[in-house]
């Protein structure tokens, strides 16, 4: 699982993931295809396993920030069926001082599936219960890096 | 929602409840009909009802105990189709010092489209963050009876 | 049930829909709130009731035409917690020859907790087994209007 | 994927299959522990590898047969937690002429975290467009074989 290497060279910061997946019977709607709400889970799966390879969980055990999604869109092309193999390429589109930005692509065979982004805030948890954002902790922030050419 | 009155009275703890839901969209499978995991959640939702009707949270903020499940199961007699109505009737079968054991009778128009048991059992987590299972507490307990004929 | 009245005048399209839901457990992610992948399921929950307050499915048994999602997005504003009641208010914000665009809005106790958009196409299976756009057959196009004040 | 090899020795039916899993954040509840409802799902892609295994696929495209479930259980010994790793291992432990029985054990570093059992039937779908059962067709039986010590 995750690796805790030395990373203080930028070269060796995280900015993408792409993950190989196959389609879930469960996740099937009655035409045989993906349901839409899948695609929004499919990117989380990328961008937790994103976390993992920069050496973090983006929710550990007692962890004192959470990171909330506070926007995430997609646009679908082509349908994906029963047992089909598929790619999650999350790619980091910017990162800043409380929020970090995805997009995201969906292919199968090399033809676009869908494309999507998705923002989230890092928050902490006032006295009162409340969540409100904060700075991402530096140890967080120094694992990533935006992606060439996914800027903005 | 949920009640808050004097139940000392012992006619007057719950023992039943009979939820009325739809069939949505996302809940089919490539056939048409509901995919077999979903029974389980609807199971819980009246499950939930029940405790609300019982002037109770199941899982009310900062609670002190838990109900995790230690045993779920279904039979399945009859499909259940796109934006049919149907009952989901759960009934207590047995309340021990630690654990309630529910029956569930899952129907549309009439006819059994499934039968199912969930047994839940009263837990704290412990110093060390484990959860272990205590009696459940009496202000819990005393708001639960068993079912007419439903025991064991 | 879905009505099936007489809609011959203009005034009596439907155009929007508010629906009233609890939140279930199994909605809820770690931190104790819905999982952002479930406003998606929401949105279509409020969908699939507006069609039927039209009088129509969007999926009845050998319907000839479909309609896939081609876009979908929500912003997160506040967070659902376990057993509360809110708002899903739907509207049609545009109506095209072969597609509908919706508006989202969600709402506890008057306060926004979301703002979604989706747009599905009409579609037909080629002989091929292809999906492709497809125009709204009138009887479908004419039980709808766009939302006041809700134009693009 | 599915390899379409000749296996009429009967010393390369399949009778088991285990599948390594990562827990995804989308299933776990307020907790912090996997959904039961979870688990269903889980015991569904193993047998689904299971198939593929055997060469077959249990959803194909223009199927003449389908296998809903008639029933499904678990019980659960241990939680799973968020990013773990565990392991879902299903045998057959029955073959009927119309039916297959399976079991289902899921272990985390060896440890038994849940056990649970399935039974499929085969069925087709009548003029009428009910299902009906019927036998498993001999191409589809001839890949399978009870697992050792796995009998009812």
């Amino acid at each position: 699982m995750g690796r805790r290497l030395d990373r203080s060279s930028k070269s060796s910061r995280c900015s993408e993931h792409r993950l190989r997946r196959r389609v879930q019977f469960y996740e099937l709607d009655p035409a045989g295809i993906v349901h839409f709400s899948w695609y929004f889970r499919y990117m989380e799966e990328a961008e937790h396993a994103l976390w993992r390879e920069a050496g973090l969980s983006i929710a550990p055990p007692g962890a004192a920030v959470a990171f909330p999604r506070v926007a995430a869109a997609f646009e679908y092309h082509r349908p994906l069926r029963f047992e089909e193999e598929f790619d999650v390429h999350i790619r980091i589109a910017a990162i800043g001082g409380k929020s970090i930005r995805y997009t995201c692509a969906i292919e199968r065979e090399g033809l676009a599936v869908a494309t999507g982004t998705a923002t989230i805030v890092c928050a902490i948890r006032t006295a009162e219960g409340v969540m409100k954002s904060a700075p991402i902790p530096a140890e967080i922030a120094g694992r990533f890096e935006v992606a060439a050419g996914a800027g903005a």
